[in-house]
């Protein structure tokens, strides 16, 4: 599986999968197409979760941030625990292809 | 930091950087230049690897099987402990970048 090519269709919201699962350690795909998160949402995740995006373009909120990230392909970023955090925004014209590992 | 872009010199070794180090986990970011595993090294880990190439290509060899798989950006790799492998080719002409992620 190449994680660039043939992507699943992510226009009715958006698609993960889990690439590795072992314990204290889960790396999913995750694909946007234009989705965000809700209004007044935040995640508010117990695990540390590092992002990386593949492509497209991402605006990622942190809570004690006034402006959000935008992320291009390469960019990576590490969440802590409890880090609120929310996507602002997601590029609708083309795939957002983002991995993240969560882990304990 | 970006992980494609301001690439390090690879000319005269590999250069690996950990992105995430935690309890049971190390995520790197390795980028080769043409280099290879020298003949008749195998890896032989005890931690599991996974990998995901995402820039470049590469050649990787397990003992087990006859063919070296070819990789290209996209293409991940789960490399279970103890599976013998070793890398037959990097491109000599553009950096290869790979995100392995150890763990327990």
């Amino acid at each position: 599986m190449n994680l660039l090519t043939d992507l699943p269709d992510a226009r009715h919201g958006e698609v993960t999968e889990t690439l590795v699962a072992s314990p204290g350690l889960r790396i999913e795909r995750i694909i946007s197409l234009g989705q965000a998160s809700p209004p007044g949402f935040w995640y508010d995740q117990d695990a540390a979760e590092w992002v990386l995006l593949l492509a497209g373009a991402a605006l990622l909120r942190f809570e004690d941030e006034p402006e959000p990230r935008h992320l291009a392909p390469g960019d990576q970023v590490l969440i802590a625990p409890y880090r609120r955090h929310r996507i602002e925004w997601t590029d609708p014209a083309a795939p957002t292809v983002w991995l993240a590992v969560f882990y304990a």
